[in-house]
């Protein structure tokens, strides 16, 4: 990334609530913002509860946009959607050309995610997203105020620009903010206010 | 109303893509704003396309909504949803004790809008509602740029300072522009870009 301008085009994606464990297909909304500021528009897509479609359905809808020219980077609220649909983000930002950023509000408990991924047969793919996923760090945003993340696609430096850069209104980057109170009125009828 | 704040909670409502004259329901969208420019929560229901409902079923969502106490003002777009379910903004005003402000981005062509509610057998009870939705006025946003609107339950000149307050980012005021995104995304999967 050469320079990181104020209003670099980010779309955050969140699932909307749904039943763990439960069969069928979870709506995924995502929003596409200027930096922290202006919302640019709006995807909605699904994907399979439990399943493993989740990293080619965001890679086929981004690749068919037409906000693709100008988006830079993809945020996700961990690296799994719909339960334990995995995105691996490293093969999402080689498909895509977007950097990607995860971003965790509590530490991920690998050893719990392992335990759990361990009910499928395929532990050994879905285990791998996790490892593609590469190191988490922390950052601090406010006084006693961390957030966790993880990237690919760009430098670290520029992951946390860019995190600090959308990060206006909340604790919470705005893309990811406003794509998880879609997603929960979808279901709800009504966001249940500040995520 | 006694002062207007910068950050004044507006509620704004608009419908999703459907095929006209069709029967059923249609998807409608919620987006409180603050002012102009903080997403502050998302409502999602539904209204029969060419019913009469859709005054009764915002009333209910927003008397009972978390967001109520705080929400001054409902905006809309245009007096009909989902074809010609009317909207009766005297009533909606008194139901929920909140101002009403419609948009239109055209003026409206009362003729053609009679002639279209003729075919209804309620044709009267319809047409009152256009009545009731008071005179058309007009405004400068920018040069050579104007915008058309009814209120209810607040004064002219409060009305125009509010439209004026929440079009922070184009002529259509924010509540308004995200709505039709969204609405729009949740039916084509991806929304037309800027409103």
């Amino acid at each position: 990334m050469r320079n990181i301008k104020k209003e670099i085009r980010i779309v955050g994606f969140d699932d909307a609530p749904f039943i763990p464990r439960s069969k069928g297909n979870v709506p995924i909304i995502g929003v596409v913002f200027r930096g922290g500021k202006f919302l640019d528009g709006i995807f909605k897509t699904e994907i399979e509860i439990d399943g493993m479609n989740a990293t080619n359905i965001l890679t086929r809808l981004l690749n068919n946009s037409k906000h693709k020219e100008q988006l830079k980077v993809i945020m996700l609220n961990g690296i799994t959607m719909g339960g334990f649909n995995m995105i691996d983000i490293s093969k999402l930002s080689k498909k895509t050309g977007l950097a990607v950023i995860v971003i965790n509000r509590k530490k991920p408990n690998l050893k719990k995610i392992k335990k759990a991924l361990k009910r499928f047969n395929n532990f050994e793919k879905r285990w791998g997203c996790i490892k593609n996923a590469g190191s988490i760090y922390m950052m601090k945003l406010e006084k006693n105020k961390n957030t966790y993340y993880q990237f690919n696609g760009l430098k670290q430096k520029e992951a946390e620009r860019i995190i600090k850069l959308s990060c206006t209104r909340s604790l919470i980057p705005e893309p990811l903010r406003v794509a998880h109170l879609i997603a929960s009125a979808l279901i709800k009828g009504e966001s249940g206010g500040r995520a």
